[in-house]
């Protein structure tokens, strides 16, 4: 017997602890150019130009970086009770949060989920100005909104099925022949996703992704690093990713926490949308380009807190890792079915 | 005592000589979008979308793949009296053309240069249609005209003197603090370039480059190929150059002959044009984001063929290589000045 | 009491009645680049590029020009019950539809609903190739989806009240100082609208729209069309809307139906999503840019057909005209607050 | 016997009279986002990102709203000479002013020209930052380089004629059936001009014009102007010109100056280019998409000084005005050559 799961609208916010405000904020606002709602001494509070609650970033100022929790913005008020009684039954820790725990935020519930994160339930949330007209504001490279996150998981299918049971619907994954599964895309709000499972030592954050409109946006954020002399913060793309068709760009913020920039996903709301199911020996899966993932992409993550605000155990996943069996000393990929590739080696 | 030179206006057409002509037209027509002039079963003669002389490429059925020979357009008739007197005045074979001795254009002067490839000169030239607003045939991947041409050539110095005194002016290079020239850009009509001359084995052609308008029209390309499942014919890119501060991609025809597609370039006609120089080891001048550079972009070339159709002997090249002396074993790279940079390595 | 009503997921496809469906194909498939599903004497069934339903429109010959339906898909085969009971105690015609009735679509109900126009619900669809990555039919200009319909309607009100009850929401309006709505948006799925209510004689279908990804598709369309020396189809814009932030293209097909092109969309899923209320005087809600409507987008429509196939009486509306109280003889509109606005008067 | 002319490179640089310059730099600054080289209390010295020459534009403060200057760069020093004698033989008033005399600008020769404008010649100029890569201050509508300066003249052939002698060449122009000439297209740097000759009341500047990347940087530019609630700024556009195929934008500047935004121009460089020709009744001439130009563009224009400092009185076009014979009362337009055309009157 289950019981009923929150109703979860959306992804909603992240927040990250970074060890330095001011270079987290010259590349979040400077660069990014996500919008302050507030600051101060602890931590900065960002939001897109299309968000209207009061922030969809909290940067918070820490000893060393880690994700301090994801957070997921439910239908109604009577949602929380629902959050706090079916994590209570998945016997994970829970704990209540009077509105204003966390700045913009109402009332909340924070669990350690099976999974090994930490995770909010809120619905109440400030309402601040939404800037989608001001154009005055936005500069070269504006991001709308938050799109999704993405997660370190050692045993996807299992993560899978948690968040199946949250009623998150599956639109895209990576298996192999054999059945394993690498990475699945899941989804409450109908885009690809709200968040992504990617099979590796976890938990940890692999990233979070916030969305343009279009992809001269992306390509801009990657000429300004270039002009700050900061290229060394780009390091995956810009291209266009197999899985969900996205056009995409990963930056690493001053702490190496990993951000995705991200555009041109699809609907995916209706019923019967179909689940798509790459090979893992594809080698237009991560890239419809065909060119190579950088090792850092497939290794590095940020640590996650539990809710005393301990870092988490990471836990080694058991199964094939998608860097091993791809391309490399061990692996090969495809682009076309025949022997015709690219090889990942680098000068 | 020199002769006078011709007075070139700007790099024109290039023959490629390729293995499989309907494999080469899938590329070129179908994917790259090119304009069929005419074709036959020896040969295609194409054109991008703004131009209307005859052709900018040929591609001519041919036992291997190798550059036919590289156009440069001259201002008058009279300008071909010059160039045949100017390079029998260097010691270069030369030989007339007749009107129509290639389809479309004019009399012509070809010579084999002194750096080794085959160069003709041209005045007259059949017009055709421009198809400039014919936005019924554009497709979403549209090139506008022909660029440049790039060229390998064992001592970078001496090339350069060499278009110098054909009127060519530099506009960037690359070197190193001991004066190891790695590369040079070159220009008459007020672009970056008609003409690059990169430091490797040569005489062999790197790759010749044509224009778009905007940067979406390149992702198409490289979109297309993956819907192909041809993304392996993407070696390099879609990025931002440092050098030219281009945005570019290179491609692979169906021979290996190597396509760069190229937008957003600078005006450089003023007299005073400054002049840039990049250290070989800034991270920035191959790619403004510090995206690696694949290796068979410094490795492969097309071979060319002298005046009597025979593929041309390969010089090494004696100074130090830029793919050697930058990132990978003994070499290194900067983005800041300071440790930060990307490595390139891969899975 | 009132019944439940249907779960309606979005606007799914609509029907249009053509008079040629040669020249029709000519529009919709040649320059819109709608995918055709199938085709036969008869009717197109046509799709972009990221739907996978089997037609999101139905261009069916008839002897004159006219809305044949509009159809919202519901989340479940029992919706259609639902469906059916709701109509009926509405005292509107109703009709039950066996599966394929319409090509592709399965077992649906067709109403006259109280705004007199003819609707119909549908769950079952045959499912095609989603053409989300075949990037070797994208054209330049490549629409990806069905967005929404927009109705002429006497009575914003009444209608906005009729579809609150269907479950709509509504996410802009227009309205004056005097409490007149001039127009409303209304949604299920999380975009600005799945229908929008325009005040004017009705019932009649203002347009239906498709969106793009980006702009630069849209610009396409119109170059595209110039090209072909059909520029008189552009009826407005391009622009971007006040109302929606949305990029936006009016063309006319070969009847004289109005379809819209459409990006930059914003999301709307969260329940409380702000409402935003334009003054009808604000000369930017129509177009950001102050740029005139065009008479004929305030005056023409599409009459629709009833459930027999018979044009519906079109009602005027009897409250003041969007287009008589704003830029004319007798209106007046604002783009700052003091006099600077765009006079309306062209050559 | 003719004097030799100097050796025009281009167009280099304006200098308008403005009334406030806190209001301009308001404009020119934050919204076209050009870049101040100097400011003091009586002018601001603006460039474009991709000039490395002092200035593009100088705003004087002055009485009026006026033309200050027009500015050509010459080839060599030796070309002063050439332009004083040139002018001198032609009758012209004309100044020797000492480098300085204008900021950044070195020794130059001021002329009023036949058609009575006020004109500049220099070869020498401070250098200053070029912007091209400084990416970190570049603004979602970044602006590369200006383009060309449009003209009213009253007898276009007159004035073409003028320009032919100083070596301009005519890339477009549009006439009518009776050889009445409306407007033509000059240039020297291989664009489609450096000058547009418009039909009208004369001497008085039309607009000048900077040039883009891409289109989206233009687009950007009018939805700023909508944030601040400006876009009564917003003249024509944004739209497709027939005549040069480029994608434009007209705004007006504080003063009622008229500054075109510019993209998406063609290659003019061959000797052999071919001239086009318009019929003034082509609908798409003005406009590729059709949509009517407003009549302020036709009429309104900046007066222009003398050599000392005086407006210049201006002569009426005595021939027939392009936009009485096309769209209006007493003109008639086409597109298709058939009946179909878009009528211009608005609400």
């Amino acid at each position: 017997m289950t019981a009923t799961p929150p109703d979860v609208i959306r992804c909603a916010y992240a927040e990250l602890v970074v060890t330095d405000l001011a270079a987290s904020r010259a590349f979040y606002v400077d660069v990014l150019g996500l919008v302050v709602t507030h600051e101060d001494s602890s931590a900065l509070y960002l939001r897109a130009f299309e968000e209207y609650l009061h922030h969809s970033l909290v940067l918070r100022k820490g000893p060393e970086p880690a994700l301090g929790v994801l957070a997921y913005r439910v239908r109604t008020p009577a949602d929380l009770e629902l959050a706090e009684a079916y994590y209570r039954g998945l016997g994970c820790p829970v704990s209540r949060r009077p509105a204003g725990a966390t700045r913009g935020i109402g009332e909340a519930v924070r669990v350690l989920d099976p999974l090994g994160f930490p995770v909010e339930f809120f619905h109440e949330a400030e309402h601040v100005e939404r800037f989608t007209q001001r154009y005055d504001v936005h500069g070269a490279g504006a991001l709308s909104r938050l799109d999704h996150f993405n997660l370190d998981t050692p045993d996807v299918p299992a993560a899978r099925k948690y968040y199946e049971g949250l009623g998150f619907r599956v639109s895209e994954d990576i298996q192999d022949a054999e059945g394993t599964v690498y990475a699945a895309w899941m989804f409450r709000k109908p885009t690809v996703h709200d968040v992504a499972l990617t099979g590796g030592d976890g938990p940890r954050l692999h990233h979070i992704a916030f969305a343009s409109h279009e992809r001269h946006q992306i390509l801009h954020i990657c000429d300004h690093l270039g002009a700050l002399r900061k290229s060394g913060m780009i390091e995956r793309g810009p291209g266009r990713h197999g899985v969900s068709n996205a056009f995409y760009l990963y930056v690493r913020d001053p702490d190496g926490h990993r951000i995705e920039i991200y555009t041109h996903d699809y609907y995916t709301g209706d019923p019967d949308n179909p689940v798509i199911t790459w090979d893992v020996h594809d080698n237009q899966r991560r890239d419809w380009w065909g060119n190579p993932v950088v090792p850092s992409w497939y290794t590095d993550a940020s640590v996650v807190l539990d809710l005393d605000g301990r870092v988490q155990p990471v836990v080694e996943r058991a199964e094939p890792r998608e860097a091993d069996v791809t391309i490399g000393a061990d692996g090969f990929s495809y682009a076309s079915g025949q022997a015709e590739f690219k090889l990942g080696e680098q000068v």
